[in-house]
């Protein structure tokens, strides 16, 4: 049923494009945000203009920031022999929680997906061979595991092999706390294959 | 771990007062936002901020409308003698969406709960009572069947009484589709008390 209130169906399907919120979901925020104040509802909006205005992407690696460079970019604690390749500005976030990482990283901005008529063109792969230099010792590839990815990865090693730099790939096995039995074939597959000396 | 980036920071925070919207779900529409056009966010915006504005509460029923009075109340076609009371503005929306309904509403603004501080006057009490008058053959007490809603329908039920209105409470029993075997104990009981002969 669509709402009798014109502004009402609008802002429900406004809500509804964002991902992970359907129709129903979007009706609940809406009646939420009817019983917020005005001011609630302004500092959400600000918010949401803000990051379009003011973040941007790094200069050096494609990380998103407010800055011309990323704070990972330009701060002296990080090991600028390591570059980690990832696909998008929320894999810098996942690995940057673990808190184990200390290198660099480059946001190749999705992978190669010729279905979606993504090619090499469409991420900053040039942007990454032109930052192997000398201080470059490793290249850790942390596209993710699945077939975009792992074309992606497989990509970028024959373009770096050449260059004198380690590649690396992140292990592809079973997540800690998964169970064998649950398992699928490729990741067991993958796990065995990545098993390391104990 | 807080994102370095203070907008996105603001905007995160933001997203994650909605109800149902963790901080992952926040981080998640936020990137989304930042590979949107900024037009796709500012129509967004526009709208959340437009239904702030432009909607009120209708000045008979209290239900949500951008005129003076809801479509409901002004339609043509809806039953005069009948007023479905209802808790929130929601709940019109749900029995409008049965299509079997077609008397007028009354929407409360909440219910009874005297632990947060919600008491008659802080609902829309008054204006049912004023608009009882000689036209209103029933009084159908839709309000949730929890311990709050029971408790309004109680209430408002003491109230109508000697208004002589036929006053009806809305079924409580087993939901179409459920299952016996998994039904809660006060389900049960409701679904035996309200037993219907066939």
């Amino acid at each position: 049923m669509q709402y009798s209130s014109v502004s009402m169906e609008r802002a429900i399907s406004e809500l509804s494009r964002l991902p992970g919120i359907g129709r129903k979901t979007a009706q609940r925020l809406v009646f939420y945000l009817l019983k917020c104040r005005t001011s609630e509802v302004e500092r959400l909006t600000d918010s949401l203009v803000a990051i379009k205005e003011r973040i941007k992407f790094c200069s050096i690696c494609f990380n998103l920031t407010e800055e011309q460079s990323c704070q990972i970019c330009t701060s002296e604690k990080r090991d600028r022999s390591t570059i980690c390749v990832v696909e998008e500005a929320n894999d810098v976030l996942a690995l940057e929680r673990t808190g184990e990482y200390r290198g660099l990283y480059h946001v190749l901005g999705g992978a190669l997906s010729p279905l979606e008529g993504v090619g090499p063109d469409d991420l900053s792969v040039k942007e990454l061979l032109s930052r192997l230099n000398g201080s470059t010792v490793e290249v850790i590839i942390a596209t993710n595991p699945n077939t975009e990815g792992e074309a992606t990865a497989l990509y970028l090693e024959k373009l770096i092999k050449p260059l004198d730099v380690q590649i690396t790939r992140i292990a592809r096995g079973l997540p800690v706390g998964g169970d064998l039995e649950y398992a699928d074939e490729i990741t067991l597959t993958r796990a065995l294959e990545g098993r390391t000396a104990i």
